[in-house]
């Protein structure tokens, strides 16, 4: 039963009212925060991304053409260097920029920002994955024409982008010149002094090669010090209104190839120019300048064989199969149902499934954090595309463990055993420069064992986890083996490391830290007695796993017992308040205005921690414990990090404050659309984006995962009618709908015989192809009145 | 009384094999480690610091000319920024170098490294203070010549230094050139990769006038970012056999002033070229050029007219006073009495009594540390100059007072209270790049207030106490009333800083701080109410000072009962342990061969902290917490820093073990002479040689002041046959002499009527200048077996 459509069955695509939430849209009053309208209309195949930059490439917030792992490293300079301090650091570059394609109107180069700009629009198609523009223009000359354009990256096809683009000149006829450009090392401007922000290399590429060829060409590139190739080849179709008044011809140099369509075209005419493009990189180790050459041309031209048309059709028909399983439906608030479904959209592009690539904090859409990879991966966007796009997950994770000697190095650089995973990253190697805040954040190597876990739990891959799922877990659980330490009373500690909420440092047993860590060893210890041979070939010993469990069993939670509170780290709950009643509404971010000094000894937070560890840990907390611990984190949490509403969205929604839960899942899905954090331009907050689809999923749904079963104990809050979503579940589809009515679970794609097992506020539930089983909604426990949060900082309400 | 000798008044200066302790000498086959002879055989007139480079200025170390205060500053990057991170920089630079005289014979420049060196040796006279070099040279064409210079930094004239510079040819006539430089902006190498050595500006001064006068001239620089003017004049007297045959000549450029004598010497004849400069600095604002020009031009004709022998005799008186207190005679190792000797030469000279100045952790004998003042001053040195020299403590402390505007900046930026003085600075600001171990090394503040609180129990001097005084100890009570806080149990905790120990950070409740911090809240409120209008002035409100008091009774002391030993900081005896038997010895300075990740979280201590808290708190303290605290620190510090040995020595002498009190002696008086650290050649450790005086005084002598008394519970090892040393107390000069007899204590300089209350073994005495006091030696504790250190961290067997 493979139908085309969407988890919402009962609407066609066709219904205009419920397109809009299809589609995002930017007009001409947009163009003041181009940056961010970049990053909004970024297009991406987890292998190459483009942002939503303009054609023409100018105005510009910030271009970026990039591929998955391509980056230089550059020098880390420290005013007091340390011992292991990372003397180099990965940084993002573009790779040659081939979308680039400018207009000249009688000899005027369009630019929306001289001339008339009649109108503008640029809109991102979420079911058909591109980014359609339409310019009607008046050159100052007072030429007018009107400029449309589609792009794509194509989600088949990862080496493949295209653009088709279109002249018209209604008025008169005009003498236009179209230039196609492939442009290597393009200026990006240095955005912002704030530290959160990229660090931007000039020129990083050197020129080795370029050829032409038909109707295009190709350059390559290496780097530096990454010592990476990149290839790219671009090829064109032009349909002019009579070809032979037309002239085109190809200029190429180092680091630009052009193609140039000249002539006048007539009104009612229409040029049309499809360019196609192929991206390439690898190592310079084992590779060869001139066959990636030919390959990235011989790419080129086979999809420009086919045609742009092909291109298109196969985009829609990957989002049809992707969209079945991950559409996300919100009847009540058309701007929240449109923000989830383009959070969604960006998650599925963020990955590949097919290549072993992982997805950075800020995907392919920006060089934000010098587009480093972030415990956002393994925290927040592989939860999501474990029950989305469990292949993706599997890319990520192998893109770990192709890393494990870069792991294992640092290790024994630290003195540690086992593999200690980079807490920012391109290439592998650590390339954080504050190490209070990245190498100490220690958690990130249970966060990688916890997306094994998870990914095993949900899927059926026995040979990633006899391999390289084992060894993942096997090296993170001797690392905290010998990390952590038995105390006098027997019980396990961990201490000296950073937790996720960074307004505290070199804390002693993290509360999410420390039950991650129990995760940790005990799934290693299961999994090395699930597949005991290939164990052997890691050098497991038995007394080794013994140990882990040892630990596991022993791990030390901290707990205030006359608060009643459990402590985020040792002490939490004993250092001196924040003074929230001094702090003004502009001395946030805090971290802005106040210093680290101040910020680690006293009880502000800057994102949900205990929270976060009670989300990913229902078991560990009985309702009464979470309902004292939200409220007590709840007025000290600031939520200076974006990661940190959707975690508080869904605690929010299980102790029953379902109208704060709904605040916090507006903030988090909204972050880019509305650009909340004034961050956007710099590209998407992936993790922010995922938190999202986990609010509806875990806060709403109220789904959990940590046993090994799926299980549900809903919370919907009023505002919304009906809620749907989709989890891949054993490669099943179930479906999880949502009214006042009750729930319904069904698996509508499934072959007779199917069953799966869930757990509906408590009961099991079997599950199969041959009907839905509906259950009445659990009565909300009465939270009582809503926890305050510190002054201003309560979400907006919506 | 006052005649002129030492303290150990029965041997008399001309004893040779007394004279070599009171000298310090290399030869040539010292050449091999010039940066750290030039260190040795720096002189410092606590304004001016040479140091000992060759005359000729090549081959060498590391030149250094060194102004107290002058510097510029330099931008520090890092590779993730935070609010209120330092981003400038103070660094020490070189003012022009007057001390250069270059000789060419018969056209070869004198070189050690060519030709044929028959005699080669410097020589530091501690009672002189001077450094003599006598060098036999033979040039690579066969003419030999001597060479003589001395050398003085004049202590009497903080602006003068001079060298006196003769040379000979005994064989045959030899035509001699010789070049007398001022040079500014000489070149300085940057000497290591070490992160403790000094960033070096190249060419940190820009001209601004010059002039020549007479027989030399004057340069006049400025820097650019600290905004300083630096003023040099030289000039030159010349003694040549027949003045008709010789010429001299002035060569004047912007960075360069030479003169140059050029004659033929006869065998027999002798060339004598006398050198006088004068040196200045002061802020670009509110000064002249041109005037300071004409300023230092005067002071060189003055000092030139009185002559070098004037200068030599002002030497020696000034030293001849100054000895009558500070030397410190150590009966039993000729090689540790010199240390001794050299240790005290090196404070006295670094410190002024009449310009407001204060003393680097290097003094001015090299730029280690980027010059920059640390609490090694107020820690080590102020603790030793107040009971030697009192009046350069209040120029350090009238410094300090001088800052108090940029430490109350500092405090706003930090949103802290009071003022928050620099962990590291030259011009007053913070310059830490590191915070965990520079802003939040907040105990400075209580440093500085302790040395105010030591100065005036030891003086009398009204004036600065209810002045700067006051200021400084209300200030910093202000930081620590506000930083600290009051937990549900009424007890008083400072959270979130650094100790002594580097290798802790951002602990709660370090004990030594919080020690520190009851003596400044204590302090702070007795002398508020002792100068009630002078605090009114400064805001004191009644109820302010009830708070320190309150908070200064409710301070926190970490204990652990089960263990029965003090915590150097909260939970630090339940930390792991350091796995020492797995630690080479070349894995030492740990900091070096391990991340701050591991030192950190492990019970490993670089430097005495809680074993220093004991130092100076001796009353906190049982006679059994003290030999069970000693025993447990001793085995988890590895003295990975020069301030650790003496107060382990200290303790060591307290608790009875006298071998390994007598072998951490031995290595602190030892730090620079034998270069124990390998850091000697970026200037001397001078809280090292300060720290040796506190052994002598402290360890041996058993000097204690906590309490406002000097009190004595003397612990003469047995490798002392006789220790003498003195302190000044209220003006007067009390003498300490120890043997196996007993104890000694008298006034031997004081008018009659003078009487001076001190505590022997708990006894009162009272000591006056009609007679000695004589009592014997208490009977040493039995400590039992000596602790264990580390594997390899016991100090070397003496």
């Amino acid at each position: 039963m493979h139908t085309t459509g969407t988890a919402d069955g009962r609407e066609g695509p066709q219904s205009t009212a419920k397109d809009a939430t299809w589609r995002v849209r930017r007009t001409g009053s947009d163009l003041d925060r181009l940056a961010e309208t970049e990053s909004i209309f970024a297009l991406s195949n987890g292998w190459i991304g483009w942002r939503g930059t303009l054609d023409e490439g100018q105005p510009c917030g910030m271009p970026g053409t990039y591929l998955s792992g391509l980056h230089e490293r550059r020098e880390l300079t420290y005013p007091e260097d340390g011992y292991a301090f990372p003397q180099l650091s990965d940084t993002v570059i573009s790779a040659p920029n081939a979308a680039l394609i400018r207009l000249f109107v009688a000899g005027e180069p369009l630019d929306v920002t001289t001339g008339t700009l009649r109108e503008h629009e640029q809109t991102l198609d979420l079911r058909a994955g591109v980014v359609e523009r339409h310019t009607e223009w008046v050159s100052p000359a007072g030429h007018r024409v009107h400029v449309r354009s589609t792009r794509l990256v194509s989600l088949s096809r990862h080496p493949i982008a295209a653009v088709r683009y279109t002249v018209e000149a209604p008025d008169a006829p005009v003498e236009l010149r179209v230039c196609s450009d492939l442009q290597a090392n393009e200026r990006v401007p240095n955005r912002s002094d704030d530290p959160r922000a990229a660090s931007v290399i000039p020129d990083p590429l050197t020129a080795e090669t370029h050829r032409r060829h038909g109707t295009g060409g190709a350059l390559v590139h290496r780097t530096e010090r990454s010592e990476q190739r990149v290839a790219v080849g671009v090829g064109h179709t032009v349909e002019t209104p009579e070809a032979d008044d037309w002239a085109t011809e190809t200029d190429l140099t180092d680091d630009r190839l052009r193609v140039t369509v000249v002539g006048t075209l007539e009104p009612g005419q229409r040029l049309t120019l499809t360019k196609f493009a192929a991206y390439e990189w690898a190592a310079l180790d084992g590779t060869d300048a001139e066959e990636m050459a030919e390959h990235v041309s011989r790419a080129v031209e086979e999809a420009r064989t086919e045609g742009f048309d092909a291109l298109l059709a196969d985009q829609r028909a990957a989002l049809d199969v992707a969209w079945r399983t991950a559409d996300v439906v919100v009847d009540g608030d058309e701007k929240l149902q449109q923000a989830i479904r383009f959070a969604v959209f960006h998650l599925l592009q963020a990955g590949r499934p097919d290549v072993d690539r992982t997805i950075p904090a800020k995907g392919l859409t920006g060089n934000g954090y010098d587009g480093h990879v972030l415990w956002d991966t393994e925290g927040y966007v592989l939860p999501v595309l474990t029950y989305l796009a469990p292949a993706m997950v599997r890319s990520a994770l192998r893109w770990r463990h192709a890393h494990l000697p870069e792991a294992r190095e640092r290790a024994a650089e630290l003195r540690l055993s086992g593999a200690t995973f980079p807490w920012r990253t391109i290439g592998g190697r650590e390339c954080s420069g504050y190490w209070p805040a990245g190498t100490a954040g220690m958690h990130v190597n249970a966060d990688i064992a916890d997306a094994v876990l998870r990914y095993a739990a949900a899927t059926d891959d026995p040979d990633f986890l006899a391999g390289p799922g084992l060894e993942l877990l096997v090296e993170t659980a001797r690392l905290w083996h010998g990390f952590g330490h038995f105390a006098d009373d027997g019980t396990f500690h961990v201490t000296g490391i950073t937790g996720p909420d960074e307004y505290a440092a070199l804390v002693d047993d993290n509360l999410f830290t420390n039950l991650m860590v129990r995760r940790n060893l005990r799934g290693a210890a299961d999994a090395v007695e699930r597949h005991p041979e290939q164990a052997g070939r890691l050098g497991v010993r038995p007394d080794e796993v013994a140990g882990w469990r040892a630990a596991a069993d022993a791990v030390h939670l901290p707990y205030d017992r006359k608060r009643g509170v459990h402590q985020q780290a040792a002490g939490f709950t004993e250092q001196p308040e924040w003074d929230f009643e001094s702090t003004d509404e502009d001395d946030y971010p805090l971290l802005l205005n106040f210093p680290y000094l101040e910020l680690y000894r006293k009880q502000v937070v800057k994102q949900a921690d205990l929270v976060l560890a009670m989300q990913r840990f229902p078991g560990d907390f009985t309702a009464e414990e979470k309902a004292r611990n939200f409220a007590y984190y709840e007025a000290r949490t600031v939520r200076d990090s974006s990661l940190s509403a959707s975690a508080q969205a869904v605690l929010a929604a299980e102790v029953g404050h379902l109208d704060l839960a709904y605040d916090y899942f507006a903030e988090t899905v909204l972050q880019d659309l509305a650009d909340l954090g004034d961050k956007t331009g710099d590209g998407l907050h992936l993790a922010s984006l995922a938190g999202a689809w986990l609010t509806v999923v875990q806060g709403f749904g109220g789904m959990r995962d940590d046993q090994g079963v799926l299980s549900f104990d809903p919370r919907l809050p009023e505002r919304i009618g009906r809620l749907v979503f989709s989890l891949r579940w054993h490669s099943h589809r179930l479906q999880v709908t949502l009214t006042s009515d009750g729930a319904r679970y069904e698996l509508p794609d499934a072959e007779p015989g199917t069953e799966i097992e869930i757990r509906h506020c408590g009961e099991r539930l079997r599950i199969t192809p041959t009907g839905p089983v509906t259950r009445p909604l659990p009565a909300v426990p009465d939270p009582g009145p809503e926890p305050t949060a510190p002054p201003t900082r309560r979400p907006t309400r919506r």
